[in-house]
């Protein structure tokens, strides 16, 4: 299956923007210029006045919980936790996480994903929708080592592992979920590493999040969250770690040795008050900063423009500095960085060779106007439905604004069933 | 004329939101309620499945500016004034100012903004967009009062006050605009104040945006910004102050004193890398605070729902807690607080007698799904472009995603042209 992207505006590695033709053959990108007049494609999109973007990567997210939008907002986290989040998802089955995954993939295919990191319970139900939806999935099973339930959690999460890794024609990769250091001990820490190791898995765990996860981290282990994923040899897996805004300077050390990624949530994180992470000193510390929207139940969107956009904005007025995170910086680690982030290498860059993952960005808009300079336009003005074309592995799930594996409408009616039954 | 919107959900000055019809009659608001069946309409809108709002008022803008988007972005404050932003717009002619404020018009009209308070030169051109849109313009010359083009400046805000102040049938106040404290001598400030307070005009000023600025004010005249106004007597004119950012206790008290409202514009001062304005604080000191975009080229767009939002998020994550601004809270800053901000009382809440200012928000998409708590889905999910329709003063302005007074098309071609002239 040969695919001709013909006359975009096509956003290059090294943030030029430049006319051209993507031609895609099969999952992979053949090449980026001129077309050859004699190529015979099955598919022609005529991509004149769009922006072809590298998909985003959502770094981290809970797509299940989409269906908990607006359920609980404006509250104190453990609060939130305690009270509103974790009484109403006992109360979830299989199809209901199924119906919030399949709302999240309506969502983030219409703003332009193309690959999520989800972590979450029975994420065979997610993998469905990886299946089902095309995008491209970074799965792990949430483990709460403290937990009743903490071994069901860690069986399941290897099972989702030998039957789920590299299914989906490679579309779906399997990590492992430890929940945070403040629901996996150390000694549970230690096995989880372990079963990664012998699985050559990575892990994707939540790390540092607010002050008062850091400070009970060395009240009863004497060590901060990265000492204690040091000392317990998660980092010796390939890490994943969501959040990371409370850091020391050391903290910030130990992940560049380790070469651990960071999904940035600045929308989270603003949202929930947890903190503000020093983005601009681990970029310059060399660690990969990649941005996740976190779960729609506390940002409350999966717009990944809109953490593109936060992340350049936060970052400038939280350093004083109007060039802490231009632009293109900020869309690479929406695309590029977020795409090494999850461990996904060939990725998140349009160029010969790469993943055929592509956004196509509708630029005829009033918010596009007038055309300076297109990342910009991207970054600081476009609307999120500005995406029009969408295409995950070669195959495309979105045409001019027309959603092609999924029906948003009946989407939409089944979670509304699901939330019924849970708050019945 | 009288125009029936049909079962929208209506949120209500107290923020609960209400299944309800609304009866505009002319350009007011003759009930909200269950419609008599007997009711004779000129016009019904069907607004099931719709959310009505307020419309938004846009607190501090320079519509004309929208020329300028994407133009110069990611610099220090001065080097884009001095080196980008000064230089293009002294090629900006008459044509080009009005061309800039359609393209703001049209980008205004479909994000839900229904009043927009501007500053800048050659201000009838933005009051014949004013006429031309339907929107509701509270305009000032802006006036710097070091340039050579002071006095002149000074001169054609008179003019603009007395040719268009109650203009458009109602829809236009002007106000004095002296541009800040670093441009405006206090002597100049002084004679600004007399000629607002004959004319009974409020004053339009940019306040304490910068550490710079407020520097500068203590070592030129050992005051601060606020203390240089009350001293000149801006203050005792109404003042409708942008920015304010950088404040001590004492300009918090000096403003509550003379009841300052603010244009707070969280997207321009994150992007300029200003600060992050003590919002929390004003309003437990009892100071009005509305919401503004500044202008296109550092914001970069018009979008009031991204202000309403970043409120929402900034100041949450700045004070780091989660109830700093609660949803409705930023929304009232994006309508009825924003409304006194720029001097309109009978504006900014849905409610019999106030004027019929009134956005509708489409909430059929997958942003706005569950459906909990729909003044959180609209502050917290929605994208921009679920705005609807928008009725000005009893005007529907845009229907059904439709513009009703503007030609999109149209208007984008001549601000393209405008930028060919400029840039030549």
């Amino acid at each position: 299956m040969i695919t001709l992207i013909k006359d975009a505006a096509v956003v290059l590695p090294d943030g030029k923007t430049q006319e051209n033709d993507i031609v895609i053959n099969g999952n992979k990108i053949a090449s980026i210029g001129k077309a050859s007049a004699e190529l015979k494609a099955d598919k022609v999109i005529n991509a004149k006045g769009k922006l072809a973007v590298p998909g985003f990567v959502n770094a981290h997210t809970h797509a299940s919980m989409t269906l908990l939008r607006s359920y609980a907002d404006d509250m104190n986290l453990m609060d939130w936790l305690n009270n509103m989040i974790w009484p109403i998802e006992a109360k979830m089955r299989k199809k209901d996480i199924y119906a919030g995954a399949m709302l999240a993939a309506v969502e983030m295919i219409k703003t332009g994903t193309t690959t999520f990191a989800d972590m979450y319970g029975d994420m065979e139900q997610v993998a469905q929708m990886t299946i089902e939806s095309g995008l491209r999935g970074v799965l792990t099973r949430g483990i709460i080592g403290v937990a009743p339930n903490g071994e069901q959690a860690f069986r399941e999460n290897k099972e989702l592992f030998d039957n789920y890794n590299g299914a989906a024609d490679g579309r779906i990769t399997v990590m492992f979920g430890p929940h945070a250091p403040y629901t996996c001990p150390p000694d549970f820490l230690r096995r989880v590493a372990e079963a990664a190791k012998e699985r050559k898995a990575e892990v994707h765990i939540h790390l540092a999040e607010t002050k008062g996860e850091v400070d009970d981290c060395l009240k009863n282990y004497g060590k901060t969250p990265m000492e204690i994923m040091e000392d317990t040899g998660i980092f010796d897996c390939g890490t994943l770690g969501a959040h990371c805004v409370w850091l020391s300077d050391k903290d910030i050390d130990i992940m560049a040795k380790y070469k651990v990624r960071v999904a940035h949530n600045p929308g989270s994180n603003m949202k929930l008050a947890s903190g503000i992470a020093p983005v601009p000193k681990l970029l310059k510390a060399g660690v990969c900063v990649g941005l996740g929207t976190d779960g729609a139940s506390s940002n409350n969107n999966l717009d990944m423009l809109e953490e593109i956009r936060l992340a350049a904005l936060l970052h400038k007025v939280n350093t004083l500095d109007p060039l802490a995170v231009p632009a293109f910086e900020a869309l690479k680690m929406g695309t590029e960085y977020g795409a090494k982030t999850v461990g996904l290498n060939n990725l998140g860059r349009l160029e010969e060779g790469a993943l055929a993952d592509i956004t196509l960005f509708d630029m005829s808009s009033y918010a596009w106007q007038p055309k300076f300079d297109l990342v910009s336009l991207l970054v600081y003005s476009a609307p999120a439905n500005s995406a029009d074309t969408v295409i995950v592995d070669g195959r495309i799930l979105m045409e001019n604004g027309e959603l092609k594996t999924l029906d948003e409408e009946k989407i939409i009616y089944e979670a509304a069933q699901s939330v019924e039954r849970i708050t019945a």
